[in-house]
């Protein structure tokens, strides 16, 4: 099934706003087992919306657009693709009610101007909006019969590329507010599309997450494994992170569960160790988990992460449990009160030395009685590097019930991939001890 | 101008990850002058990722693409791009030292995956890439050239679309990880477009960020005495961040100068107070300079923002001369060893209160020596609200050497949010604090 998705917003050509509705759509619609096959963004501007949203009914079996159904000057959406598939607009009395409805529950005067938010092109199906007064749109398309509606002609590379289809062809307009557009996907779309586009053909689709790897060591690894799950129709994807490598195995049809099981097992086999989480899990929070599960305790001394790993711990609910505090000793007298780093060892040693990483992390557990600490210190730069410390250089200690392990790491990055990345080694180092220890 | 970005990746099309690149190469560019007219995203797919390239060819007088440079299997731009235009690929061995330079930096060896990316099409311009092993690629498209080089005729909406352009055209590969692409643009691709498709009419950006004032408030501030320069042709967008609103003042042509730089002082005279930078400029960064030009310090005790602020001041390069450390203080327990907050005060107000809050901030200037320091302590959710505090309470301290204050926030907000929203008051409540004091 070809689905194509149409964003429409001026300010996402200027870059203004984010397009989240694109990873929301595509994501719901990819757990649903319907993949996007393009997305595109055009401005508020007839032309271009009538000219993609035109290339896509070629195409596509299923065109969702979003925006351009409101009330104002440049919500022109709903009358372009009325006119595109010649279809007269009428006005609908049950959705005056409802706009007439939202403007006294909130005890204001109903702008006539959203009275144009009522008009339906003949033969569409309304989607209510509970949370807005623009309703979605959708219409089936019947093949040909739009085709009248537009002067030029229809484009050969869409016509060469749609296979013949055994679809209906629907369009479906939703509004641009996301807390309009994501219930209404969810309580009418969904239903619609299990209606009208049943997904005849299984999809599986399985993210494993590795650290410690790079994108083609793991390639490299597992390239060759996988061969066989390849040959029979496996979709093998990479996606690098800083410091992280996502393996994404999918696969349609009905051997799809045989052959992404069997490809998770080959990728285990290869690179196990380093896979940390599955699909859409995070380091932090698996480390939270596994310190929960245990009712233990961690506490951070940080230095050059400038509490970056405090930030990404606290980022998952549910870290207060786990995380005691985390000390960001910038300064090195900081690094004596807070931690008990003694100055001989910052004399002798340096602040950014495997000594100091190591009574920074014992420091931190003496001092907040957590089960675990982990300590960095290292020189982000761009500044204080030297022939024997580069800029680059960071020492990660792990202070544990029984020993104190230190890793020196060269991470030569800019400042913020140098914390991200130090962030995600130090991480990584306590949940290797915490699954050792499992 | 026509200009088409396109967006490779399936984990795109799979809704596994956000696409950063349109909001930031479509903002880099409108503010350089370009402004984008489509962009597009599709699989790792060589029939979408040929046919996407070949369409924008036609419509566009400049084409970007990201993604697909890497050396994994499923890193296919560079060799389908070759083939659309028919043009060999040759391995260039400066670049090939480069990826070996690279590695020998990391101490790793080169997996033999990775010399595909010295692969260049003949005539392509080759941009460096410093933070990465795939440089990017800028080629200039022969009109027609390409057209051979592919099977299928030319979509006829593109050519009915493509007015007669007076401009060569170009197009150019960039690689997919932001920290690659982001210098890559500003280094290699801003100088290149000035040279080969320079803007003929003159263009003025600018943009004046404000903080702790709304969206609607700043328009209907500025929007009456704006309204000669509007009528000159002033180009006036405001963008709402978290917090924040941008204020953009954009004109082109031989007045763009004057009339941005009477917009700019019409716009400061009536928020000036809110203004806290310019461009790019972050509120951090503000307030690091401000601290450093006075030689002054800073200490942070952070709770519930769990170390966002401290995270924010240190990706600041420079930060180590002003932030002495923040006493991130997840647990009560720690509030009094670190902070030497009173167990009194926590058990008669609790460890979300002005006291405590109080307390946090004086204890970190106290044990910390600093001449500034700031606290926060408050709820961020989604558990731990009650009845009189709920989630999105905050309270926020400041610390001086003449006095301490506590501001009382409320940011209902998801967890990240809030800490960001809490964090950005915090760093203003300081700002405002120096600048009083300049």
């Amino acid at each position: 099934m070809n689905i194509e998705l149409i964003n429409t917003g001026s300010e996402l050509m200027l870059g203004r706003v984010l397009n989240t509705h694109q990873q929301w759509l595509c994501r719901r619609l990819a757990d649903l087992g319907y993949v996007v096959t393009r997305q595109v963004a055009v401005a508020d501007a007839g032309h271009d919306i009538k000219q993609a949203t035109r290339e896509a009914l070629v195409r596509a079996d299923l065109v969702i657009t979003t925006g351009g159904l409101g009330p104002t000057s440049d919500d022109i959406t709903r009358d372009l693709i009325a006119q595109l598939l010649g279809k007269k607009l009428y006005e609908d009395p049950t959705i005056v009610q409802h706009i007439e409805q939202f403007f006294t529950a909130r005890k204001r005067p109903m702008p006539a101007s959203t009275r144009v938010q009522a008009m339906v092109p003949e033969g569409a199906i309304v989607l209510a909006n509970p949370n807005g007064t623009a309703p979605g749109l959708a219409m089936k398309v019947e093949d040909g019969k739009w085709k009248p509606g537009n002067c030029d002609p229809i484009s050969p590379f869409s016509t060469l590329n749609s296979q013949p289809s055994t679809y209906p062809k629907w369009l479906i307009m939703l509004p641009g507010p996301p807390r309009e557009l994501r219930p209404m996907f969810n309580d009418a779309v969904v239903p619609l599309l299990h209606r009208v586009l049943p997904i005849e053909s299984e999809y599986v689709c399985r993210t494993l997450r590795t650290v410690g790897i790079g994108e083609s060591q793991v390639a490299d690894k597992i390239g060759g494994p996988l061969r066989a799950a390849l040959a029979q129709g496996l979709d093998l994807g990479f996606c690098a992170h800083i410091g992280a490598v996502d393996v994404r195995l999918a696969a349609h049809g009905p051997q799809a569960t045989q052959i992404v099981r069997a490809a998770e097992a080959v990728v285990r086999e290869q690179v196990g160790p380093n896979i940390f989480a599955e699909d859409d899990d995070t380091l932090e929070a698996v480390v939270v988990r596994l310190l929960a599960a245990r009712k233990q305790t961690l506490a951070l001394a940080e230095s050059c992460t400038g509490g970056a790993i405090a930030h990404r711990l606290t980022n998952v609910p549910g870290a207060s449990a786990v995380l005691l505090a985390s000390l960001v000793t910038y300064a090195n007298e900081t690094k004596q009160t807070f931690l008990d780093v003694a100055s001989a060892t910052l004399t002798a040693h340096g602040a950014v030395s495997e000594a100091v990483a190591r009574e920074m992390a014992e420091g931190a557990c003496r001092k907040t009685g957590a089960d675990f600490a982990l300590s960095v210190t290292g020189i982000a730069g761009p500044g204080g590097g030297s022939e024997a410390k580069p800029v680059g250089t960071v020492f990660i200690g792990l202070a544990s019930p029984d020993e104190t392990i230190v890793l020196k790491q060269f991470n030569p990055f800019d400042r913020e991939t140098f914390k991200n990345v130090t962030g995600t080694q130090a991480l990584e180092c306590l949940r290797q001890q915490l699954v050792r220890r499992a």
